[in-house]
């Protein structure tokens, strides 16, 4: 394979302990080596997502020993491949790369990502920016209405609902025959979602919330949840729903546990399970999911669209994180490794 | 139909207010009139279950406005039958009942039932002892094999495990292919299960309990545990399974709402669900339903049969609710309406 040199060095944010964005450093590391059924990513742009968040406090799904280099999803182009007949298939390709937890992640300018479920290639009219946000939220939201078409559900409710996946959601889910009632937690959020004809929006903090989540999932026949906040929203969202509802948690913004009343699950036959992506591909063959993929990038310039707020160099990643940290809607921070 | 006159008036257990088995009274009340759909059992036996003691605290999917007469099952024959054609087909018949909530229940001389899945015909070689302690633990302790099995269960866990229901568990379950995995807690409910041939049984109370609890888990492959528990309980069952378990929650005997990790939601694909008799018998069709009833009868004197602790005449119904409670393993006490 030609093209550049592959230095032996390279920058990267690097997590140097459970404690949050403040263990964020800028540091030197050696470039990875991809081994068998691995490709090595020279990384265009990555995203600070949600769950990154979780990660750098210990409670993602994946929990590498610090330092690490934390970035669940990123876009670039496939620099080198390890051993194994896979990796050749990718070889010179753009590609959007995802986080298994064995090795590092995207914020860095190479990371190295598994053929298996890992590397997924990018359609020619798809930009290494748009590729950079073009898993986690696409398929996730893709996920949510599929699950609700395939349980005949013609309405889900919606936490979080103003999030970069809520939007998407909202702008998906109507014109796949899924209503959405949404739920978010202020005013301000409210109307974002309004302006894009979102027409059930509920706001969390409102006194009679409780009453109206209730009518309103009654109204509308909605017995599934999809929580991105954890704690009293989850046993909130339990007891609005009717009969036989579901809430699948796939986040825990509050970092909290909730409470499950027993009359709800004995009596009124709800239950509570969760959602993760990773498990959720895994399930597909090959042909379901490079489908999926196909469908999701087609919509990555409309309904799967991710706003960004700001493209970062790599030096100014952990200040990025903690501007996110403190407003989280108003589009995605996107880090550039690369320049 | 002949045989002996109808009272205008009987005997009943009343449920004074939702404050527990000190609100019990003995009354005098109105012998009830069946309606459509409906038969008029006398009460042969009724037993005190668990399931009654949540009611008394109206705790129970069933919550009535006192004043009311509980008792969730009971045994007896029908002196008459209100209109509809369903009806004939049980008159005189030896049955067993269900309390559906909507009229009174079995601990009292006489009681309505439903034709529509209230009133079960008892089998020739069933007494009417047995048939009082026939319908909520036999078919729940069918019920929850069948899960088992369908499930692909080789391994329950169960805790609560040395009560009535337990111990038919114990019994049948292993025959039928499915081990258990028994949670109690004591000594005393160990070597109860123990006698029993039970093989695994892990005390709550041992300082190592949740440790021995996840290898047993981990060992025999039980990915789901039935829960009369609730509360910690169910946290600490969550925690134990393998990833993919479930715990399905069928009492609270804890009063307590479980507190559930998000992060065994979302990254360990775990859930919590409910049961409730009532409406897994509602879910078969009749030819299904009359299989599962017919196969618990032939086994009530073996694999599901109840050790009576004592029959007791109507009057001293609350003092037995009360010793009851004090104690709630070794045997059923069976109020005997009509002596």
């Amino acid at each position: 394979m030609s093209g550049e040199p592959i230095p032996n060095d390279m920058d990267a944010v690097v997590l140097t302990a459970y404690e949050g964005p403040g263990s964020l450093r800028v540091q030197r590391r050696p470039v990875p080596k991809p081994g068998k059924d691995e490709v090595l990513v020279k990384v265009a742009a990555s995203p600070i997502n949600p769950s990154d968040l979780a990660a750098l406090h210990g409670r993602y799904g994946f929990k590498p020993n610090p330092p690490f280099v934390p970035g669940g999803e990123g876009s670039g182009t496939v620099v080198a491949v390890g051993p194994g007949p896979m990796g050749r298939y990718f070889e010179g390709s753009r590609v959007a790369c995802l986080w298994d937890g064995k090795r590092d992640g995207a914020w860095a300018q190479y990371m190295v990502a598994s053929v298996k479920g890992g590397v997924l290639p990018l359609h020619d009219s798809v930009s290494l920016e748009q590729g950079a946000t073009s898993v986690i939220n696409p398929l996730t939201a893709s996920a949510f209405i599929e699950i609700a078409k395939k349980g005949d559900h013609d309405a889900i409710v919606l936490t979080a609902a103003a999030s970069s996946l809520g939007r998407m959601i909202n702008r998906r889910a109507p014109r796949e025959g899924v209503e959405v009632i949404n739920v978010v937690r202020s005013g301000a959020e409210e109307e974002l979602l309004r302006k894009q004809d979102a027409s059930i929006v509920l706001d969390s903090t409102d006194p009679d919330f409780d009453e109206a989540l209730r009518d309103a999932c009654h109204e509308h026949d909605a017995h599934l949840a999809f929580d991105a906040v954890a704690g009293p929203m989850t046993t909130r969202l339990l007891r609005a729903l009717p009969s036989g509802g579901k809430v699948t948690v796939y986040s825990a913004l509050s970092f909290e546990a909730p409470q499950i009343a027993p009359d709800q699950l004995i009596f009124e036959g709800k239950s509570v399970d969760g959602f993760w992506l990773g498990p959720f591909m895994q399930s597909k063959n090959l042909l379901q999911l490079m489908l999926m993929w196909r469908r999701a990038q087609r919509l990555l310039p409309s309904d799967l669209k991710s706003d960004i707020r700001a493209n970062v160099p790599l030096a100014e990643g952990p200040s990025a994180v903690e501007a996110y940290v403190r407003e989280m809607t108003g589009g995605k921070f996107l880090l550039r490794p690369n320049g």
